[in-house]
């Protein structure tokens, strides 16, 4: 169950077999031997190794039960617990950018803990969560992975902006009230493929257009995303909390002040809880729930 | 081979089939037919699928195929070459958060580009290019991808740093000089599990060690790292560019003033040049000779 793992986590049957200190054969015949007791395939041997879905049970299985051999070895005071908790957690890039460095600065120093943190796209946060390589995650999804527990966290407020000069020449001096048929035509700046906010803000103000326009620059960091709309790429749904320093300077204006996409965040985390996954958990809630719109704490 | 593109870009047979207007089973009944033909399995059926070795090679072979088809349209003035030329370029985090989108502002705005832009770790960028997913790349690989030219970019300088308070923990008033032992020790941010820099740091500082702390927080995003390191989680070697503006206003202050990492950065692009891929390959050294230390022009 280690060695599965250890593949898992570093993506080779060689990596792994550096790891544990043995021949990547042994690595191979182990998960073999796993998968012909559970009667299944458990990996997928593509580069990096992946899960199946009877894996990704197996993986979460076997992380919660390291978990608790450790839970139970510190409790009896047994050797070989000094190193720190691993807390892996799936972060949506916004959040990550903005409000979640925060929320782990609350958590109490003393703690001896890792953080193993994944940024991902908020709709496949929860992914990393049901194929085990995680805890816990920021995530959209409000349905629990098998296994784990959900709380709202509050929504992320999107607003729509561009330069000032990108604003001026496509939406008419930044004034903003052209912008109906406008929107739906100037070039778009876009997180990544998957990104969908910027056609839904313009399904919601043009009526009968599926989305934005075909010039789209995929720009796939959230800080570079802000830079990309301030050097005129583009216009773009940024977070207010973003926005908000970049209007202020005008390096950004707004293109419709009163409209907005709101995306609500979950957190979602295994149900075996721990002393360190909890305090992590409150700290998160806390700060949530003064760094987003509508955040509840609990 | 439209469908085959199709299917790598989509991620699935049934987002191709949605985007191709036609079903499933004949994304894949031409994708079995191309398979065919060529003797080859060129496609996994993972989720996403990923290209085989040989699918590699045809997909790389298919889109600078689509590319030439395009251009020579546009030089006959045929119609359905309106639509802005898509440039895919691989690009490593910390060049994306600093000097790489101030390269593309200097691009001729009249050129009609989208810019698809892909974050990848800097060793994982020529993969990208391998894989046809990419046309251009910023890598640390000075070896050529077949089909591709190579040029130098310069370096980026990384230099070791951490908070005040946490200096003043492990180092001692940050003084930087009882540092030798405490770096080997000390809680470390790495961007994620394939960053060497940290380690490479203590190996250079430290005779006999194999690496940093085991106690080592995950940050994967050029901004958050900065800002974990500001906020005291643990020292790391962050880019001198990145790190000035933090350094003045001491938010960090440096391990050893006189030690830093300096990484090579390379372009490599598809040797089937075009307009636009020029255009922006000249953008990228300009910026480079500026922006990188030791940068090059040619």
């Amino acid at each position: 169950m280690r060695t599965l793992l250890t593949v898992v986590d570093e993506g080779t049957f060689d990596a792994a077999a550096a790891v544990l200190h043995v021949t990547p054969s042994a690595v191979s015949q182990r998960v073999k031997a796993l998968e012909q007791r559970t009667g299944r395939v458990l990996l997928m041997r593509t580069k990096p190794v992946r899960p199946t879905e009877s894996g990704e049970a197996v993986v979460r299985f076997a992380r919660q039960l390291a978990r608790l051999e450790r839970d139970t070895r510190a409790e009896l005071g047994m050797s070989g617990t000094e190193e720190p908790t691993r807390l892996s957690i799936a972060v949506n890039a916004d959040s990550l950018a903005t409000w979640f460095l925060p929320a782990l600065s609350r958590v109490p120093a003393e703690l001896p803990l890792c953080y193993e943190l994944r940024r991902e796209d908020q709709d496949h946060t929860a992914a990393l969560l049901r194929e085990g390589l995680v805890m816990a995650a920021v995530t959209s999804s409000p349905d629990a992975v098998p296994g784990c527990s959900v709380r709202r966290l509050g929504h992320m407020r999107y607003v729509p902006v561009a330069s000032p000069a990108f604003a001026a020449r496509w939406f008419g001096a930044g004034s903003g009230t052209p912008l109906r048929e406008a929107v739906a035509d100037a070039p778009v700046v876009v997180f990544d493929r998957r990104d969908d906010l910027q056609d839904a803000f313009v399904r919601k103000v043009v009526r009968g257009r599926r989305g934005a326009s075909a010039v789209r620059h995929l720009v796939p960091t959230s800080e570079s995303f802000g830079e990309a709309v301030a050097a005129g790429m583009g216009w773009g749904m940024v977070p207010e909390v973003q926005a908000a320093p970049l209007l202020r300077a005008r390096r950004l204006v707004t293109l419709a002040p009163d409209r907005r996409i709101d995306v609500p965040l979950y957190w979602q985390q295994w149900k075996l809880d721990f002393p360190a996954l909890a305090a992590v958990a409150e700290a998160v809630m806390a700060e949530a729930a003064e760094a987003l719109d509508d955040g509840r704490a609990g």
